[in-house]
């Protein structure tokens, strides 16, 4: 073995000691930290990122990393070795352009921002947050302008979430679901939405919290490797190896999102616990393909979470834990949570909606990043595409560009990745079905637990070995399609709304 | 300015930051961390302590300490900034004498060895714990053997839990109460238990969590600087300056434990949380002065919290969370919180009995260190003891010696500071009620603020600047004496035993 690349070994571990406390600080920010810790835990949280990128930026490792990027060292790597030296060489030279003040200076205003976006939501009004959302607009330029000054700072951004996109691959998938979605649309929206006033009612907070544990177990949630908690908006964070957590927010009245909530940070928190232990503390054992990430939360919660077949074992167990269930027939349940219709907030979105959702916020990212639109002009730009792509117009901002945090921390060309997510997923439940055999057949007799084997076998133990078009290739054998999503949602809801 | 104070505390920030993060995951380990992720925990926590750890043992920290140590530069230096040079200067010294290999064996070693204990006191087998404990006993007398080669072990960690203090003073003032209390406890015994059948029930655990809420509340714990948890064994922990928290640990048929663990651990928690701002990243924000630190725990738990008067405002609320103490007389209440008898439980036990747990953990100690008596041999030992001092013996290992964490984690000479803070406390109460008038008076009008404030004033906000001695000499105006605590004990049982 090259000494060099033992030596390489020894410096991740180290690094991931920094991150492993950065991340458990930002974890406790966002689930427990009392109001008067939060400006001493930001500065923690400021020092220990400050260091880990400090470490990722040394000359040091650099040198390390050149010699083993030389093709006869490189040659004789293994493959996880030769993924993390080929992305960390990237990571390094393009971070090594940023100035390290810059950067402490970014992820500090990145915490704060995230906390008055949390205060500008709860007050409905966007001009508290405009201040900082400006800042963040202003400093991610500043900083993917570090790391790639030659390229469009979007570009960068779209390849930082989902490496090899780019818009011009994102726009044609996107333009064929928005040209197969809008007329779909229309035609469920001919056939009328179903009743569901039997589902209005109050819905104990603790039992939601048992119904998440028990859809958590059930689809192969490891709590032996992981925890759950509340916060502000659902996440799911990978702590260290062997601890992946998930956090729910739940309302009395809306039971349906906080399950839908948990078997979707679920999806994500099993791809990362199946990843094969053999790569711990190499580049692989981190997924920061957020496209393919996506794609296994949303297998979980839409492809599988919302097929009728998978509430067939489970329904009577839920009416247990939550008695108002028992009142609700099972034919009304599969409508509700698959009640195709325009509504302002995203993670409330049915699968068909949703998507549209996304295409919203991607011309919004291009309308900034690319068209410079001011701040104080995206409120109405948001509220009027809503009204073009979903025709509805928020009320308030809280109901409109305020919901997602994703903006607050800086995570711009984050959102094309969920749908990117889904349109993998088309093409994964094809390839399932090929292999397996029909889905209604498995979740029916409750063997739910072949599929997680199936995705952990093709995909969740090789971490973030292959990027998404390689898995694409590999498990489905072609190219990235919306063909097979836009078939899934025609035969579901053609069938569902009888059209 | 002196420019060597400015480096010292930009340094002491620093090694906070390393504290803070190995503190964080002590605190998950202890309340959230799942199973497969605890071997990669205590690397951390062993990493982010022996960086600490580096630092603070540092040859270029040493000089920094040294400089100021100067006496015409340290009698320039603020009073926390001369607590803080005399302190750490005298750690440094002892410190550098602790290989560091040492030291990262003995944290990793430690938390190992915690774990260990949790599983044989859930089995009831001292022999599953007996390797470790062993372990930690020849390691802390070579951890401390090193700091002090000249000095008897037991001595050094009794001065490292509460300093100035050693075996003879603590010897003078203990044997004073085991011969006050031998006979109050005949004499309380005589006259016989009182009848608490109607206290015998199942009191919901979400609703205890209330009364928990409600008691921390009551007595001045302040939840925008704090948040609370379960763990096995509640404690005490502070993250950072703003983040003070404490755990409880639940039995559906022991509501008592709960309500006067939270009154405990509220007790050490807002001593924290009143510390002086003014202090942060000095010595003076951290109390090791753990008789000084339990005397404050154990004066909201006792001296307030078991005088039938605490209750009076309170009682109504606490049947409306838990509607089982409707059906209780106040005055039944009174008698349980009261109920003076021997039993196994240290954390259970009244306030009298306790004196004489902690006595018996104090000659155990002494036998350990002192007399070198074999591990295999203390459980008969321990046992032996509780039936001279309580004259009853444990049917088994969890009743018995391994009902305590401390000694786990090599927390050995912690023991007598929880009867030293109650000593103090006897001399607290008689100051309080010389300046603020009658105690009875006071919690019945439900006037506690004032006590807390007077605390706040007379101690907390001072921290760690003046030792526990020295606090007794400023609020007290006198010497450590066991009188007063007698006499509050002699007062309090012949009234409510009537003899």
């Amino acid at each position: 073995m090259n000494q060099t690349c033992e030596q390489v070994k020894e410096y991740l571990k180290k690094i991931r000691k920094y991150e492993q406390a950065a991340a458990l600080i930002s974890w406790d920010l966002q689930t427990a930290a009392p109001k008067k810790s939060i400006d001493s835990k930001l500065e923690a949280l400021g020092f220990f990122s400050t260091e880990a990128f400090r470490l990722s930026t040394a000359e040091e490792y650099g040198s390390m990393l050149r010699e083993l990027s030389r093709p006869e060292v490189f040659a004789g790597l293994d493959e996880a070795m030769q993924v993390t030296v080929r992305r960390n060489y990237r990571d390094y030279q393009r971070f090594q352009r940023v100035p390290q003040d810059f950067y402490t200076d970014y992820i500090t205003t990145s915490g704060r921002s995230e906390k008055v976006w949390e205060e500008a939501k709860r007050a409905g009004d966007f001009s508290l947050f405009a201040p900082s959302l400006d800042k963040m607009i202003a400093m991610t330029k500043e900083y993917v302008g570090y790391m790639e000054p030659d390229k469009d700072p979007y570009e960068v951004l779209l390849d930082m979430y989902e490496e090899g996109m780019d818009s011009a691959a994102i726009d044609a998938v996107f333009s064929e679901l928005k040209n197969g979605l809008l007329p779909l649309l229309s035609a469920i929206r001919a056939a009328g939405r179903p009743d569901l006033a039997s589902l209005k009612g109050t819905y104990d907070i603790e039992a939601q919290k048992k119904v998440q544990d028990l859809l958590l177990s059930y689809i192969g949630f490891d709590f032996d490797a992981g925890a759950a908690a509340e916060s502000e908006h659902p996440f799911t964070t990978g702590l260290c190896h062997g601890d992946i957590r998930v956090t729910n927010h739940y309302n009395e009245t809306l039971p349906l999102s906080s399950m839908f909530s948990a078997i979707h940070e679920g999806g994500h928190a099993i791809f990362e616990q199946n990843i094969d232990s053999a790569y711990i503390n190499t580049a692989a054992e981190q997924v920061n393909l957020m496209g393919l990430h996506e794609s296994q939360s949303r297998f979980y919660e839409n492809i599988l979470g919302r097929t009728p077949a998978f509430w067939t074992p489970l329904y009577g167990k839920l009416g247990e834990l939550l008695p108002p269930f028992k009142a609700i027939p099972f034919d009304t349940f599969c409508r509700a949570i698959n009640d195709v219709h325009p509504s302002f907030i995203r993670t409330e979105a049915d699968e068909v909606t949703y998507c549209l959702h996304i295409i919203l916020r991607y011309e919004m990212e291009k309308a900034i990043f690319q068209e410079n639109v001011p701040t104080d002009r995206l409120p109405a730009l948001w509220n009027d595409k809503m009204e073009e792509l979903l025709g509805i117009r928020p009320e308030n901002d809280a109901e409109g560009i305020l919901q997602d945090m994703h903006w607050s921390e800086g995570s711009f060309g984050y959102f094309p990745s969920y749908l990117l997510g889904s349109v993998y997923d088309g093409m994964f439940l094809k390839q399932i079905e090929k292999e397996l055999g029909n889905l209604d057949c498995i979740l029916e007799e409750g063997r739910i637990q072949e599929i997680t084997a199936w995705l952990k076998e093709k995909i969740h133990r090789y971490g973030s070995i292959y990027n998404s078009r390689e898995v694409i290739r590999r498990v489905c054998g072609g190219e990235v399609s919306a063909k097979p999503l836009l078939d899934y949602f025609r035969s579901k809801y053609s069938r569902i709304y009888g059209f």
